[in-house]
């Protein structure tokens, strides 16, 4: 039986669009991995009526786990335990025992000695987030604000209440699952296989011809639920299948291998990252940035263990930078401009010349709005890689897009150069 | 009168969470901007059935506009257009001109000639991406998608559908404001007005506290709809309001500022980083980050000017571009260790050396998951504020969270030590 499950994301700051939702997304790819289809993931305000309506709505589209975060803080318009409360029929109740153990986490954060009275805005804030709903399970705090599991009710599914920080959600996950609430729901979730696919420089046009023609040829297609996504270059494709449809996700493969093997990258759900990070080998890298301003160190050092391989860099902004600390010589830009690929290669020679690495990387480019010179339009960027023992080469690319998208499709094509260069 | 919308995104990708949505919070922005009430934000996947029920729920909250994102593409899980289409009754029918239109902008990209038969791939998608529902307002394409807004028709609200490349969604937004589905929407939107106020190292249940004396102190406190939100340590106070109540917010920021003054940095809407740019004055800034690897260099580059006062800096991840390229003496790091204040401020002054920067900050911690040592547990991190003609200062902060939130937390740290210094 398949199981499925909505997600309600509560924020105002989120609704109005003043900052990128991390939950959902982290919620839905752990749903997924532990075989539970995601059907609809809604976000709401801190607007008790608009919250409802969400409520009844996954409740008449018949999922089987609602997840909502946020909403548990010590502010009055953090409301979604009431708000749960009020809709499944369950009055709130104190739970002396969870009062205690806010408190104690609140007297350590504060300094304060374990027998001190708390200040009335703290002990207001504890009572508040003390509250549980009759017949529901309270997890434990991993910030301040307790979890609740809630067991299904005539037509309302499962509810797992999470709270709104993602360290705090992220750390309080595992002991949700542990609760009898969520164990009954995972018993009943069926065995699905994801698998994904990508591809760097294949377009959506081409791809879409690929899965036509396989649709006509692989009488197993049928079975491949598959989504196709481009993002900052790099094409992807997912299927969602039945474990025993694996052989017809086998030979969707073989065909899209067959079609564009230069351009597919991995196949086995590994990122650039994930793969990048395996080929250095005991290698080292470093970066001279200059349109990119410090975003490729940035994504090389994301990864826990990165100190392995990355030295560093230099985020020569400033023509300064690149004359004084990288050594580029003042003549060449002054002739050729500070994006060219002479100049790139300088960069790139520069970055290892300072670090002592192995392999450097070097941006310069035009990410606008302004900037733009004849022949050199907004979305330019000249690319240097500098590889021990290897002549250093270089390459200019155009990008589409604003200022941001520029600079992370540069950054996500530098990247690339050093994946193929070191495994190719 | 007030304008409720709704905002549907789609897309297997974001319901999965494998990519965070950008374009929900966009919209949401833009909405909100033009005084239309965002009630609800839903993602679906790319499965009709899922859509439906969406824009079913949408239609029965009552909303006045419905805008999708994504799912305008050219491969078969792109279904946006048709099933709009089914759920208003309102058949495609092929738009001829539309169709050249979006031929001649893929011949441009291929670089075919204008007379050139497209191949069969190509042809496909222009025909699947030129249908439009009947009755609707084709909206002319900034990638190779067309926008579609339809009007209203029986309980059905007025509905605009948008493209789900974040760059093709945001250059398309003017134009679709324009047409008649949107205008007539737009002229019944109301006066509302938002304000919002940001405070750094203020705690939500200090500011709670705050709130509920203002709720008994200050009569017109009601008629303001508040909302809190923390994030990167940074506590942001949302208000929305009808226009005649204007001096029932000005008494409420009174109070905040009065009782948080050192800790409220923003009461007019501006970001950190607005400030930031605001408060050079023509100095020059570089930067020396270790565990931040590259992201404070980023964050100042990420503004449009920047080369105004951002000359770049070293991201000296290993010790070896510490000793090497800063300057900090060996022996320092080797009776200290890396992540302490002298070697931060070493970094800072090597920053400024190097690069010949009026200021530079500097970062050095343990962002994690491995490499604490006792009395230096993960999340500690040492900063370096070198200024001309000031002495060099150091701080240490102990940060929560996992790697990304502590690298995350630093970087916005150190961005307020420069904004406290430039600034008081």
């Amino acid at each position: 039986m398949s199981v499925r499950a909505g997600i309600i994301v509560t924020g105002t700051e989120v609704l109005s669009g003043q900052i990128a939702d991390q939950n959902g997304p982290w919620v839905a790819a752990r749903l997924l991995e532990l075989g539970i289809d995601v059907a609809h993931v809604t976000i709401c305000g801190d607007r008790p009526a608009d919250m409802l309506s969400q409520l009844r709505f996954l409740t008449d589209e018949r999922v089987d786990l609602i997840v909502t975060t946020g909403g548990l803080g010590p502010t009055a318009d953090d409301l979604t335990v009431a708000i749960v409360a009020e809709y499944c029929g369950r009055p709130l109740h104190d739970d002396p025992a969870l009062a205690d153990a806010i408190a104690a986490i609140i007297r350590n954060w504060r300094g304060y000695l374990p027998s001190a009275e708390l200040p009335v805005a703290l002990a207001a804030a504890v009572a508040k987030q003390a509250k549980v709903p009759d017949g529901a399970t309270p997890i434990p705090p991993t910030g301040t604000a307790p979890g609740v599991a809630l067991p299904p009710r005539d037509e309302i599914p499962t509810i797992l209440i999470l709270p709104g920080p993602p360290h705090e959600l992220q750390k309080m996950w595992p002991t949700a699952l542990t609760t009898g609430e969520l164990s009954r729901v995972l018993a009943q979730s069926d065995d699905i296989i994801h698998e994904s696919l990508r591809a760097y420089g294949l377009s959506e046009p081409d791809l879409a011809e690929t899965l036509r023609r396989a649709e006509h040829e692989l009488p197993g297609y049928h079975r491949l639920e598959l989504t196709t996504c481009m993002r900052g270059g790099e094409l992807e494709i997912d299927a969602r299948l039945p474990r025993f449809a694996a052989s017809d996700y086998a030979a969707l493969k073989s065909l899209l291998l067959h079609e564009h093997s230069t351009k597919v990258f991995s196949t086995d759900g590994r990122t650039l990252d994930d793969l990048l990070a395996d080929s250095f080998a005991g290698r080292t890298i470093a970066t001279a940035e200059s349109c990119t301003g410090g975003m490729i160190a940035a994504r090389l050092t994301d990864r826990a263990g990165s100190s392995a391989y990355t030295l560093g860099g230099i985020v020569s902004y400033a023509n300064e930078v690149k004359i004084g600390v990288l050594g580029v010589d003042a003549a060449l830009i002054g002739d050729l401009g500070a994006v060219s690929e002479p100049v790139a290669a300088a960069m790139a020679d520069g970055a290892r010349r300072v670090t002592g690495a192995d392999i450097a990387v070097s941006t310069s480019g035009i990410a606008g709005p302004g900037g733009a010179v004849p022949g050199k339009p907004v979305g330019t960027v000249c690319f240097g890689l500098a590889i021990d023992g290897r002549q250093t080469t270089t390459c200019t690319r155009q990008f589409p897009g604003d200022r941001t998208l520029v600079r992370t499709l540069a950054t996500t094509f530098a990247l690339h150069l050093v994946l193929d260069a070191l495994t190719r």
